[in-house]
């Protein structure tokens, strides 16, 4: 099954995380991808020391700003390599390609590869896709889609993002 | 804060336990009560491990069917005695009201009861509330609301609930 989770609103990765957490208890091995993100994240030391979790980022310390990088670039295609791999294996239950649609988005990595390698998986793998601007091939593709619609935001009067809620 | 996770789509209980990891990496303590809920899920035992992550169940075995029994409403509100109980001591950094909304929703708990505990917490209190069918009381009294919008749901072709995946 393809899950995709979207839009604007809070809980994308959050969503993602607690996936795993709960594919974790029930014995399934899972593989989670954050694109674009390489900063540290409270969350990944308690991911980090669960047996049947295995994390990798594949971004740079910092957002995209505006335009990006050869040096983002080069780390979302990285991952790219690393997941098509993984689909070669055997190995993972679910697999979390956290901010692909960002990736996407930017065009870090080609729709048409990531659209050609999720039409040829077994349904039997379960993908977890995040990000804002998921495209409508996708969309189209997945088993179920959420969208996290924005009603409301802190960030909006102004309060930063917090250790232990945003990173 | 007080965060609100409703809407129809799937991702708002994984969305509070991911924000429960992240906080847990962060050093925070947790606790998380589980309204409505009774029934085993697979996440249980994962957060349970965790040194600074509580979690507890206020539900039957099943879900409400049509109308609440007198054993639904019992054990929401012993859930509500915990809760006020917590809210008088100073132990935790995030306090998660897992599917509360549905517990007022069919008025297992007083709304002026919640909106009056709520209104009366410090703000540092990072206060994570899920479940469909928020009121607008608390919708208007929360700093963060995602609306996570059901776009497709492979449950609509008939697909059961998974071990690891729903449950």
């Amino acid at each position: 099954m393809i899950h995709v989770y979207t839009g604007s609103g809070k809980g994308k990765t959050t969503a993602a995380i607690g996936a795993a957490i709960r594919a974790a208890g029930a014995g399934m091995n899972i593989f989670i991808a954050q694109f674009v993100k390489g900063m540290h994240y409270s969350e990944l030391e308690i991911l980090q020391k669960l047996p049947n979790i295995a994390i990798e980022q594949f971004g740079r310390d910092c957002f995209i700003k505006k335009e990006p990088t050869q040096a983002d670039i080069d780390a979302a295609q990285k991952g790219w390599e690393k997941i098509k791999a993984i689909f070669k294996q055997d190995k993972y239950d679910m697999v979390i390609l956290d901010e692909l649609c960002i990736a996407l988005y930017y065009n870090l990595i080609s729709l048409d590869e990531v659209m050609n390698l999720l039409k040829n998986t077994d349904k039997k793998t379960e993908i977890i896709i995040t990000g804002r601007y998921a495209p409508k091939e996708l969309i189209e593709l997945a088993d179920l889609v959420t969208e996290m619609g924005e009603i409301k935001h802190y960030y909006n009067d102004g309060i930063q993002a917090r250790k232990g809620i945003e990173y």
